[in-house]
Parts: structure tokens; sequence; C-alpha cells
């Protein structure tokens, strides 16, 4: 492996799933692995979860982390032969290549605009990083998608399942901000690529690109989708067709424990109580939000664990 | 010791500061107590002193360090049951249950708004980290209390007196803005476990809470209670009767050569010169303002050599 | 060595410089050099070159690093005997020496206004912390030398030379916005002081400080004196006289493929492309700007283990 951008960069993913169990078992095996290489955290958005599970992973690897928050204090121009004499002071091909001195692994934050489909799609920032660094790259969720949270996803689901095949359900829920398809984006493509029922209910208007969901069963009728589930993945975006509308937040698509009912509830977090899911699920033995946080760490530490071994 | 949230956490503070004198002889002798543990903080305020000697202190054990400032990035919602659509992304629940996911010790800044006496007595901020987290949770100073400055303080008199029970006076001293009781409420408790005669003096409608005070001596003549004082400790708080105004800067109560005599001066810093305290002072031989400082780090180093043990 | 606050501090800038390029081969060989020894950079402006090479310099020389960010959080004073009852919260005596006890080594980095000539020439703000720090004190660009810059500089000059006292031509280009003359003059210290045929050119009106530039000869004519140039250092400057005004942006100084020859190119970064310098020159193999933005870290890690060294 000599990046991790998309879920597909993974050779063998239950492999690597298990390979993540192990570690989860024996954190500190790879302590010294990463002792001389460093790692740049370089976000130009904020974040909690990825920052402190991604530092957390690196540090138990034995690496030096260095975390640049970029925001607006550092305004790139990602465009070929642009005369800049305006806002942008750097051109990402200096950018990426000067941190790629300084960095072993530089890993990339990058949430998209939600105003112009085309833009995100083309997932210039961190095409640009991949282009432009001469170190791998490690995606930490840029404007399509989030391959570090689906393979925490895959990891949970793995060590949660009592069967063969589990039924899993991703269910979108109302929330009132316009948020990124990234994470159900991932998801999606790790589902498809596990051996698992795996099927879609979302409000009409709100369906993921057909590039993405495929031939995954899209339901528009969320009590009919989520019978006999097995784990019920709950997760907003925006409307992809009328590209980042909030359509509306029909509360009718909250999860509840009445909807849930056996099922493990799975959320990437940050969640929004009663809107997106109600206390009574959350603060359940359903839920295991809490443990699928805690397989960032584990996910971030095998993607790393894997590059260092290829550099 | 389980947490660190109050300066009566400490089972034994004469022992406890008898071994951060000890530490601050030889501060290297556990540097690998800390190994593979790691220190989150979290910053809901700036902070100077704090940030680095918690920092430095746990970088001496051999801890790995992780900062998170969060100031208004990252609104948490504290209040159960509610419908999360509007400001807040984030319930502490999941927010503390997650961050100990990641974390050996969690270390929390919160300071009070000092407008809503109650809600700043809740400690909600503090005390939901508490509630919610599982793992060991550290005060880098909430709304009413600033224990690791108080052991601070404590250490710096121990090594400084130089008679048994010592003559300590706590002088309120003007200031333009409105600031907090949390050194001052936790300078009186400790002291109040010391064998020191201590006193407090500030002008009237500056009396601290009496759930603080309760027995030491209060007095409104700032020159009668300084009189053959060993130790001024000189601070600003705002009112706590008219909570959180400031009712007047009156200058006749900055802390002055001739005020100060042979005693020694100490301060937490910050310290505004020439409004709280006058330069003859912070440049003389009697402010110890500089080694109390630095005794921060040997603090907050023999709380979490306490709390690592105790893992 | 006890500071690094100017090119001077250096006692041989030629042994030092082969030093460096003997480090870069071996950056690991002095690896524990720094054990229990912590570094305290202090940005009062952002950074991205100088912040990460600086950091990773000390982390390969085994030191703790500890990050502070200032901006306008943390007011300082910086005159004596002000009565600080208004903006500034904090007078630089307490702050330096504070920080001193938490750092072995403080860096700092503190931009000029470009407002006021005599007030960025007193350089208050490091000159401050190296009469009140009790560490050593590093100089990450100040108001008017950069000379971590400058090192790196003759650093990559010494590489890339192919003969005997190499032309070097120091050439100002054109920027939208008024750029410190920091970069600037420590390179004409530091090009004054090895072995190399040096020049200036810049528009009329833009010449540098005279204390700066000495004897070293000024042109007006760009095309005459980069001629026969082996390397060109582009870099823009506001005007010195008409001080920190940008008295135009003539795009005729901006640097082309054809004035460049067979010359290599150096800048500091960040560059504004098709502004300063051309997409020709700086995708060309002429461009040493990659190669010169590494040797940040070697100019910085030769820095701070001379100062171990000297502690």
């Amino acid at each position: 492996m000599k990046k991790f951008t998309t879920i597909h960069d993974i050779e063998n993913l239950s492999k690597t799933i298990q390979e993540a169990i192990a570690l989860k078992a024996n954190p500190f095996q790879y302590d010294t692995l990463g002792k001389h290489k460093t790692l740049v955290l370089l976000f130009f958005n904020s974040s909690l979860r990825t920052r402190l599970s991604t530092e957390k992973a690196a540090k138990k690897l034995g690496m030096d982390v260095m975390i640049l928050n970029i925001n607006n204090t550092w305004n790139l121009e990602f465009k070929d032969g642009t005369i800049m004499n305006l806002q942008t002071a750097e051109h990402v091909k200096e950018a990426a290549q000067v941190i790629s001195q300084y960095a072993d692994i530089i890993a990339v934050r990058a949430f998209p605009n939600l105003k112009n489909k085309e833009e995100d799609a083309s997932e210039y920032v961190l095409k640009s990083f991949m282009k432009y660094a001469t170190v791998p790259i490690v995606n930490m969720e840029s404007a399509t998608a989030h391959p570090l949270q689906a393979l925490t996803d895959a990891i949970t689901i793995t060590e949660t399942a009592t069967k063969k095949r589990p039924k899993v359900v991703l269910t979108w829920a109302p929330h009132p901000k316009a948020l990124p398809h990234a994470v159900a984006n991932s998801f999606v493509k790790t589902m498809q690529a596990l051996d698992v029922d795996f099927s879609i209910t979302n409000p009409e208007g709100y369906d993921l690109s057909l590039d993405i969901t495929k031939n995954t069963p899209i339901s528009h009728d969320q009590e009919e989708a989520l019978k006999n589930a097995d784990i019920v993945y709950v997760k907003n975006w925006s409307s992809y067709n009328q590209y980042g509308q909030v359509l509306h937040q029909d509360p009718n698509w909250m999860i509840t424990q009445e909807k849930i009912g056996s099922a493990s509830c799975m959320h990437c977090l940050p969640v929004r109580r009663n809107v997106v899911i109600e206390d009574a699920v959350l603060d359940s033995e359903n839920s295991i939000v809490i443990q699928q946080a805690n397989n960032r760490t584990f996910a971030a530490q095998i993607v790393l664990k894997t590059l260092l071994e290829h550099l």
C-alpha cells in the first residue's frame, strides 16, 4: 500500500480487519516501527476524533507527529497557470513538495463546500496533495470520502456480528445542517466489499450518487428497510441531486428504540441527540458508538503500520 | 487518588508537597512511568502557564500528550434530554466517553462566565467530564477552583517559609476586568489545610463565598491585615455577592513595597504591573512569582505521577 | 554559541555549513543529545516552513517540543513602568522568565508592523525575550532578521555551487503586499560573510538599509545585474526609505526563464507564481526552492545542536 485515500487502497480488506483486531489486543507491539518517521497532519477543517485517534495511532507506532491547522490562515492556490496576485499566497505545488521534505507520511483533511458538485467531486485538494507530495498521503476525510471511518466501521461490524452475513442497513436521519456525503459514500463502498446483507434507506430526494450505490438496494421506506436488521448505521447527508441542499428534516426519520429493536446502532459521531437518534437508543446497550469511536485508533494504526512497512 | 479536581483529592497534603519538592530536585526519576500512557489536555479557554507546565510535567514522566483547543469551534451540549437541533453539535456524554477512548488521563480547563452564580457553582463542564469520562480527570482551572495552582502555592510556601506556622495573607488587589474566584478559592482551601497563620483581606463587597472562607478571618483593612506577614499572596477577583461585578478598582489596594515590607510576594500570574502590584515589588527579591510559576511543573508532575500509579 | 538571533552568532560560518551538510547525510546521529531538554516555539505570527522544520529538527535531536501560537490572544506589555490597566495582560518581563522555567531553549517569531521604522528596528519583541529569558533564544524571524533562513540559504548555495566564488545575485521581484526586509537583510549579511561574488538588484526606491548593504554593489538594472549569475536569489520587500510602502509592482521585475538562463533560482517560499517568479522557472530544473526548503531542517538542527552543547 503506497497511499490510503480510498477504502479500495486496501488490498485485502478482511485480512486488514483481522490485523486491526489483533493490534487492538496488543496495541504496542509495533511501538518502534515508526521510530525516526514523521507524520504531518494537515487540517483544513476542524477535527476531534480523527485528530486524536490518528495522532494516538502514530505515537503508538513510535512516530513523531506534527499537526498543522490551516483553516483560513493559509490560502493555497490549486489552479495551474494563475497569476497569483490576489488572495492565494502559495501554490499547492510548492506546499505539497515542501511538507514532503518534513514528513514521511502526510494526512490531509479537506471538506467539500457543498455548493459545486463538480468541484467537490474533483477532490482537487486531496488530489493535488496526491499529485505533488513525494510521500504517501492519508485521507482524513475529503470532499467525498472518509475511508479511515469506513475501515473503523468494518472493524466494528466484524467485532459485533454474531452471525455470518449480518443484515446491515445504512439509514439517513434528519439534521438541521447540510452535511457532506463522505462518511456515507465510504461506508457504502466498504459494505459492498464485505460479506454482509447490505441496503440503504433514505427519503426520496436523498439518494446518494449512483456511482457509489451501484447495485446496492435503496428503499424509501425506513420501517420496511430496518426489519430484521442486525446492525443499523445512522447518518445524515444533504441531498446529492439537489446538491448540498437540506430538503427537509422529517423527524419521522429519527432513529428510535422502537425502530432499532434488537439491532446494534452505529454512528460516526458527533451525533445530535433527539434529532438524529433518540436518547433511549444512545443510552442503551444497543448503541456501539463509543466502541466504534475507539476503533478509529486501530483503523489509523493499521493503515499507518502498512504505509510504514512500504516506505 | 482517582482524580484531581479539588485540592481535597490529595489524601496527605504535607506528604505530597514533600514529594513534589523531592521531584523538583530529581525531575526525571520517573521518566518511564508514563510510557504508553496518553494525557489529553482539553482547553475551553486559553492558557500559557497551565498548558506549558502540565505538558512538560507529563513529558517528564514519559507520557504522550495530545492538546485540543476547543474555544468556539466545538459547541457541546450539557443538558439532558435536549432536542439538539440548534447550536450544539455534540453531547458531553459522547464527547467525554470518546476522548476517554484516546486518553489515559484527561485534563480540562473551563472558566466561569461570571454571569450566573448558580450555573458557575454547578461546575457543569468539569462535573460532566467527571461523570461521563471513564478515565481520571484533572482540573486545569474550572469555574470555581484551580487546585493545580493551589498545590503549586503550597509547595512554594513550604519552600519559602523560614519559620513554623508562617503568617500568610491573601490580599485582593485592583484589576480592570472581572476575574474568576477560582484561584482565590483553591488557595483559601489549601491554606486552611496547612499549618499556617492564614487570613484574607479585601474591600467590602469583595468577600469570597462563605462556603469557602468558613472560619478564616477576613479583614477589610489591608494595612492592618498585612502587618507582620511572612507571605503576601496577591490576587484580584470580582465580587461574589454582586456576582461577577467589578465594584471598583481602588488603587489604594495595589500592593506596594511599603505595604509588603520584608514579606515574600506571590501571584499566580499573569499580573498587571502597577495596577495589581507595583514594579518595585515585582522587581525586588521579595517577589517569588517566577519560582512559583516554576513550581507549576512539579505540582502537575506529582499529580500525574500519583494518578498514573493508580491507573 | 549562547543564542542564535543573528547570523553573526555563528562563530565559524563555513565550518557550520559543512557540519549541517554532514548532518543532512546522517540526520539521526545526535538523536539523544536533546533528551530531557525542551524547546518552546513561540509564534506571534503564523508559520509553515519554520514551524515544521524547527519542530522536526528538535525531535531529530531527541528534544521535547512545546508550541504556543500567540497571535492576538495574549497581549504582552513591552514598555517599562506602564500602568497596565488597558489592553496588555502580562509584561514580557514575567512572560520571558516564566517560559524560561519550562524551556531549555526558546524560539520566537515576531514580524514587524512595517509602519514605524524605528520601532521595527528596535526589535523590541526579540530583544525583550533576549533580555529577560534565562535560556538561549532562537530567532524564527524577527522584525529585521531571519537568520535560520539565511543559514539555510548558505547551506543550499554551498551544496549547489559548482565553482569557487560563484556569482550570487539577490533580486527584488514584485508582490502585491507589503513584505518585511528580514529575509533579504539576513541573506545579504550572510553572503557578505561567504566567499561569493555577491550583488543586489532592485528598482529605485527599494534599496535596503545601508546599515545592511554596506559595500555590496546595488544595481537598479536587473538585466545587467543578472548577467552570468550562477545563483539568483529572488525576494520581494517593501520600500525601506518610504518605510513599508509598496511603491509599485512593476511586472518587468518578475523572474522569467529568459532572465534566469542557466542560473539556479532560489526563493524562501511561499512564492506567488507568475507574479514573483514565472511557472517556467519554478517548474524547471533551475529551481532549487524545494531543496532549499528541505535545508531549513538542517539549519535548525545544527543551530539547536550547537546550543544544546553549550547549555
